[in-house]
């Protein structure tokens, strides 16, 4: 049988360390591509490179023997340029995004650029997973994580069918008691500018931020990463409000 | 009766044709603030600046009278400093975003800058309202289109109400039938990378791309768009594909 071909990428560059663990159990599974980016792209969300060309080398920080490739531009590009130029007209079966230093629950999964590569590549229709760790540092320890993380993998390869084709796996730090399949928790960011003067007295602002849990009930990925289980949210690119479309409607009567 | 508070951005840029007329629309309709990208930000998606501060810039393209600032971010930096830093402590009836210069109907809304900062302004339970124009020019003609995005703007300030927050609003080129509110159309964009050598001889890629419309039901934006209606999408940032919860609940039997 041939090996499955599995696409491997992520929004904090080709040398953090959340990438080598997908590349490993990638190469337990199959046969690996990875393209991603050159420096770390958090926080990129769905961007795309239009203005600038962009660059793509080969890179062996994963050894000789590993397809790999680090790439200019964003996470999206990256899921763009392994589709058309490193392995154009060849189907992936999956791919595999991060695994990300950091939260992608809640509202973060429309600012990753982890969760955004994998949906990129969801929409040509490649079953897709991010993982992501609620750990910023890149001394996180992924030793309980990656049994799970090569398990949910194996069996989304094996079984060929996400109905979404993508979904957005959290894993909590320390003791993981499980899994949980649920909703996206609703939350926001209370940023915080902090303006400081650069050295000719000209202000700036630089972003920080403030997460707020604004979610009532407990069916989502917050609450399960909270009761130390991994979070697995079935995620889509339709964007579409449907319950709306109805209630709606009267604005067709206006008129110019 | 206090006059409604108005935000507009776009991702074209402050000085680009489409933002004037959201600008003079607003402030016909109430008090206009505006915070816009200082140059075009096309593609960026919901793209936040982590690794650089951010400058803000008083400007006077729309004349002394208008509050208006440049910003040295993303379309969401933009909504997102509009909030904290130039009118914090003090809410937004209503965000205008665009008018873009090209089409936002489809897959498109997730690669959109205009679409993304009306996403941020929704997120922080600001009704907004992202329009777009189905013509790339800067010389586009919104003649036509001017008292209709007049009258949606009004509409939604008067009802104060979108059950999603959001609407993503296209328009044709020339004569408008009429308004469809509708869903997002299934499409994709087909890559292709031009590949040409620097002045050195190494490679570089440049994305160009062909919309591919794979919808075979008529109810959609793309549908009203062919037809000359102006398509209003309700849209959402709650990502979790729900059908899909249910069957996807075998995973958390998967073990380490």
């Amino acid at each position: 049988m041939k090996k499955p071909r599995i696409l491997v990428t992520n929004d904090d560059g080709i040398t953090a360390p959340g990438i080598r663990v997908l590349v490993q159990i990638a190469r337990e599974l199959g046969e690996v591509i990875v393209v991603a980016p050159d420096k770390p792209q958090s926080g990129q969300g769905h961007a795309i490179t239009l203005e600038t060309p962009l660059r793509l080398y080969r890179s062996e920080v994963f050894g000789k023997e590993v397809e790999a490739f680090a790439c200019s531009g964003t996470p999206v590009d990256c899921v763009k340029l392994a589709k058309n130029i490193v392995s154009p007209g060849i189907d992936f079966d999956l791919c595999l995004s991060g695994i990300n230093h950091g939260s992608n629950a809640s509202i973060n999964i429309i600012y990753s650029g982890t969760m955004s590569a994998a949906m990129e590549a969801a929409l040509e229709g490649i079953n897709s997973i991010g993982f992501s760790m609620l750990d910023f540092s890149f001394q996180a320890d992924f030793t309980e994580a990656t049994p799970y993380v090569r398990n949910i993998a194996a069996k989304v390869l094996s079984d060929r069918i996400l109905p979404s084709r993508l979904i957005n796996v959290n894993i909590p730090r320390g003791k993981i008691k499980g899994i949980k399949v649920c909703r996206q928790a609703k939350g926001v960011w209370v940023e915080e500018f902090r303006e400081s003067k650069d050295p000719r007295g000209e202000s700036y602002y630089w972003m920080t931020g403030k997460f707020k849990y604004e979610d009532p009930d407990n069916d989502n990925d917050l609450k399960a990463l909270e009761d130390q289980y991994i979070s697995v949210v079935p995620s889509h690119f339709d964007l579409t409000h449907y319950p709306s479309i109805h209630s709606l409607k009267y604005l067709e009567k206006i008129e110019p």
